[in-house]
């Protein structure tokens, strides 16, 4: 029930480069669809193709999701070998098609595009400078200041990797970036690999996706992640070659990736997301057991843990909601008045499933508690008699800088709750989180950066 | 993944009348979207004030789902407190925006609006005697019959009731009618009660609804299903009235509507949804045993028959693959040459789920072949060791003339292949179907019309 | 400057039957957009192939402009070699895509389509007895009306010519219509001659229209008039059949036709509209002759009478306005505020042409009486010294019935005021209007009905 | 028939600068759809609140026409007291959306917007010049070069003024812009005073307009034209300010503005738009008289001149043709077969004007020949004894690079034939065209830049 919860994710990023005769738009267009859940308010396309003339390059990005702004004769017009696309919450910048990616810019090497997943924690001391220059914005993002370091250095090297290796060097943040210049695709991810970023292969062409499940879809391979600190370029030749930024640090990847944003059926430096989810739930019954008759999942947040929590503690797992899946973006929301309404019109209860059951009821966070309260009002008027609430992620206490978009403390339960008050608000009959000490386990030992549970960020973040 | 396999139900549609300063629009907005599911071609809501003027009824009507139709704005432009609406597929009558339903007609007794789930099976022999009386029509649909030969009778008989009944004795077919006059809101069932109509209660409002999922998602409380052959009228004063069809049949409820077509959280005349999938499942179990590691479910169709199979076998069930909800009816379809990338663009195998495991795969049906035989190519290549489909229908075999739009026989696998021969075009290790012997059971011994199966109609059928 | 006027023409209506391999729906298209001033509401084109199926008719019709309803793609769609198309204001039923034409009904004999210009009388009771017979309509058209009694007769008569004509006998009012039955098209006009229709040709096809001037735009050749109640088949061998409605009577022909409605360069039941225009002008130099340095007309609608008027007196021509032609339909109005400013955003004074000058303004008629008084004070502040307003039509005095949309009487200046208050009102130093007396002489004494001027409708009116 | 001649004026500029609670955005509207024919292709509104943040600026800009383009919601959402506007043809830059204006970029001091109408000839080596300096671009137009240099000037200087004048020492070219910073609004033009704009007054709002039109049309006052040179800001105190570029250079005023692009009632530089192009008429009737019964010209491009043609020889004048005022920009054009039928779906012939009549027709210009050649044809069908065309501008020979859009040299009929070639061509029974030594005369001797006719640029154009 993600629409409900209010953590977004900030994009999802794709680029395609195939051999001449290669027609990147559609791959681009499917990668970005198996992105979706990345970002859901601005989608573009950006192509070229390589052996035409430099400055050629065609955009088209709009606000709302994939399948709305792309129809089969915008696409078709989108012809071209190499290419990339985003999809996209907004951060910084308002959600307006004015931010929307990926940007294109015109520079001295021709044109350029960029499609940034991530958020710089300097980037207002960037821009300011970049005005004291004399510099011109056209967004509010601070994706078009990478842009702006980007073509500036390029006027002093040689190629545009060594312009973007030299202008990683002033960023501070999370970044996973694809960039197109004429003739070349390239990869970049920041130098803690706090945002994903992989390569795969499909008949001649390379791929980078945020997650793997968007290879996966396209029927590519998955070669490999980045590396923290990578810049991987993508030739006309069709060679890979890396460089590295010059500074390192020690890895941090968000763990929210695995246990709340990252689609199921990924995998993400090593860690394969459907694993980690169920080993939260397993975690949870081992810190937070309960007699029950059965194990259910909010969908599709919930499912997973579920299992693991199922598998660990013996008791079987059911589906006990079916859900609507016409109820989407634009959907009518219910008035305040019936806004209770609004849960039970996307979930409806499998009455025979629940009746007269002890239920485990798992979910992946616990955002206003509304939803949940709905759901557990749901099932006892179905007849559950016990609901046992487990959140298979620590409670959320610390804001994120690097490109996650959370509610405001006052709208966070978990600021103004304890645990058991909010059990008691929610109406359930018990309530645990996952524990803190269990997040490391559940991507087996990965170094992360989970700076929203313990407040301890990676790196310095100015005020 | 039905919107793979071309079996289609006609249509779903919804009432309501509430007390005089109620709005139906919203209600049936909420309605139809529950409904969906029966009809995504096109959608209409009809309201009346029925303390305002005979002749007052606003509609609209488009090709399109209920939240692409209706918009804040034309929702609220739709003032009053009785209505009906409809979801539609064509299975007489072209797709177009003039057959789109509610019908909304002008007759001697004001403005009458009608909506019909179902198919006549005499349509064109009423039509043709109508015709040569001089009547005029601007659809090509069954429905419009109908309402010609209601407004023929009312203008002889004291109200519209006794109009419809008169009318019913004419209706050869399956229909469940909700008609709108200008101070009443009226339900109809065949009297085979071939299609599903019941009725409930909310704040002083009566609803008719296709499905109780539907009175579940306004929560609204289902008071009971219509009867076969009832005619019930819900008056100005809030009161109901029922008259019954002169003539009886036996009943038979159309099994497809347990099997495919209703929704998993619905019960019909007296049956729950959910069990009966569950019990299809737990037959197939009885039936066609297997050795396996896990039980899976094709989402969302196989997902409830899987559970019952995993409980009547003591086999695990577990979740195979993740669905990507963005996939949506604009979606772009890969070209001919990718076709088999259209399945893994929808589903997406998680893999530790799956991998060296001997899995028995569950789905309600098989229609073509091509997207089941997409998933079992996607589970070994995920490392599935077996793959044991099990279908909880028997094999689809003879037209319905009632209202479901199935593809020809040609298209249909089961038509050109013994079971066997579909096992190994699919690429499984076995295949079984339901058997016909054991459809009553999971019905619970309800009157059923299983001619799609059977061959056996329970009326004759004009040639 | 129509658009302020108030006053409005009912419809258009044309038709067109080619060859086999004809494409009827361009022509239409061109044909319409030359009736655009008779109707700017809504419209619509219906095609057929007269050698394909009896029931395959393509039709468009939407609310707006025809160069806005109508694109390539829609109408590349439209094929046929026969069709009909219409333009509508509303005169009766609301201005909704429901009640657009040409209506379209499916009957005995397939398919008809049908477009009508005018207005019936006896509307109202012939409806109420064809409900009584438990007639269903779609729409609250009077056009439905006519189609329901053709449906009707003809399931008793030979051809639906004769259908026609006895319908014809039960229709009081005026009405030009364009009917397409499956193999034929046929023009019908009232007994009356009321409302214009005239016949053309061009490469094998023949075409009807409202006016002459679709017909020149086409590049096809006037043929004749209908006469005051013909009805004349275009049959497929591409013969013409005329019938005539059995009862005569004195043809009275919409005077506003040619004073107001029609385009300056059609011609009508043998008057060309220019010359009538010109001698109203002239006519009024006559009857009110002036002194003034030169005369002008109110773009578009008085530029032919001021013409007459220069010649009449030996005055100089000459166009004070420009008129901007960029101010359409969608345009937003002023505010109440800067109502004053609407006129001038559509016309700017010539201020050289104006300066220090006593001038003659013509203009075809006075509704309101703003649009004339901002006018003179435009020219008054550029430096007019006197103006002179002459209306080249009788004040407008008594409703019509026949298919003219005019103001309410509470309305129209001159409904509370005498010329010289309407003179003091706008401002100008003189007012005069065309004496009733003149009327038939503009048109050479053909036989016309001024009922709008002087009362003496040529029917009994129902109250 | 401007649409069929193929020169294109580049822009027109609108802005507006009022107290702290008028709204500019209606006013912008009403200015921008009278210099709609000025531009076509593009629009746009950008509107701030010089009381509010600087940084707070509302844009919305959009392919298609004013009326097109901005709705009463759109309107009202651009709340601010201060705004310019524009209207556009692209010259340099491709007709996307990305190129339309207002220009709108954040920079040191806030948010930029920039409105141009005219062309820089030296665009291209400023544009290499700011990218060797890292300069990035958004769009392929000059004016954003301009606004670039602007925001770099800026950084070294005190005020957005001596900005812009320093700016203006690197431009060549021609250019009228209007700039808002956050709280002022500055109107420029180039030194050789090429491209126009005034400046009027309204309650208490100071309003730029590249015409005087626009003023008049939303009720303004007219107090002067900018002198060539002028950088002139309206201040937030409402005070003017004016300073001048360091470097003079005899005015050259464009004379196409005269006798081709600026609307019949604006006056220019001292120069009435209608006198001008009346003197040429006269100047034609004395260097090329000739016998005829009427002068009659081309509605509405050729009005003017035969006025003064008519004055100046005695003969009368007569309208010839009814114009279709709803054939617009998305009207579907002919087939090729049908290309004749093109200008007789636009003009009718008012046939009893020119029936055997000695006609003198007047135009300002041809470009292909095709649409003369029509209308003669179409004179000659309606009984017209001999057609005189004369032309009030001499044949066009030499490029604009000052930012009139002409076709190319290959489709310009007076660039492969001599005059009597041309009449011979176009079916006319004599032809002439204005003297290139009656220009200055029309125009009282003020300076004029006639490139297009004589090849004498008033600056060097680099290769």
């Amino acid at each position: 029930m993600r629409y409900e919860s209010g953590i977004k994710e900030a994009c999802g990023v794709f680029g395609f480069y195939g051999p001449a005769d290669a027609q990147a738009a559609l791959p681009i267009y499917y990668g970005l669809s198996s992105l979706q859940h990345r970002g859901q308010e601005s989608c573009g396309i950006a192509v070229t193709n390589t052996h035409g003339p430099r400055e050629n390059l065609l955009v088209r990005k709009k606000l709302g999701l994939v399948d709305e702004v792309f129809k089969e004769s915008s696409l078709s017009a989108l012809q071209g070998n190499m290419g990339l696309g985003h999809v996209r919450y907004s951060t910084t910048g308002a959600p307006t098609v004015e931010n929307a990616q990926p940007l294109v810019l015109k520079y001295l090497k021709g044109t350029l595009a960029l499609a940034h997943n991530g958020n710089l924690v300097n980037a207002s001391a960037l821009r300011r400078s970049l005005e004291e220059e004399g510099a011109l914005f056209h967004t509010t993002t601070d994706s078009e200041v990478i842009a702006h370091l980007i073509a500036r250095e390029r006027v002093r090297v040689s190629c545009v990797e060594e312009a973007i290796q030299k202008t990683s060097q002033r960023l501070a943040g999370a970044y996973a970036l694809v960039i197109m210049s004429p003739r070349k695709l390239i990869g970049v991810r920041d130098p803690y690999g706090l945002k994903p970023l992989c390569l795969g292969q499909k008949d001649g062409a390379y791929i980078f996706s945020s997650e793997s499940c968007a290879l996966n879809a396209i029927g590519a391979r998955f070669l490999r992640d980045l590396k923290p600190g990578e810049i991987l370029t993508i030739s006309q030749d069709g060679s890979l070659t890396s460089r590295f930024q010059t500074h390192t640090y020690p890895p941090a990847h968000c763990i929210f990736e695995y246990i709340y944003f990252a689609r199921l059926d990924s995998q993400m430096d090593g860690i394969n997301i459907y694993d980690a989810r169920r080993k939260a739930g397993a975690a949870l019954c081992q810190s937070a057991p309960t007699k029950a008759d059965l194990i259910t999942g909010v969908p599709e947040s919930g499912l997973a843990a579920a299992m693991g929590f199922s598998q660990a503690s013996g008791i079987p797992f059911a589906l006990a909601f079916y859900k609507n899946g016409y109820v989407g973006r634009t959907f009518i929301k219910p008035t305040q008045k019936e806004r209770s309404m609004s849960v039970q019109l996307k979930l409806g209860v499998l009455k025979p499933v629940v009746q007269g059951k002890r239920i485990v009821l798992v979910d992946d966070s616990i955002v206003r508690g509304t939803t949940i309260a709905n759901l557990i009002t749901m099932l006892r008027k179905a007849g559950a008699l016990e609901i046992h609430v487990r959140i298979s992620s620590p409670p959320f206490l610390h804001p994120c800088y690097f490109g996650t978009d959370v509610p405001s403390n006052k709208e966070l339960i978990a600021h103004a709750h304890a645990p058991e008050e909010i059990c008691s608000l929610i109406g359930a009959d018990s309530l645990s989180y996952l524990r803190l000490e269990d997040l490391s386990s559940i991507v087996e030992g990965l170094p992360i950066c989970k700076a929203c549970f313990d407040g301890k960020y990676p790196m310095d973040i100015p005020t």
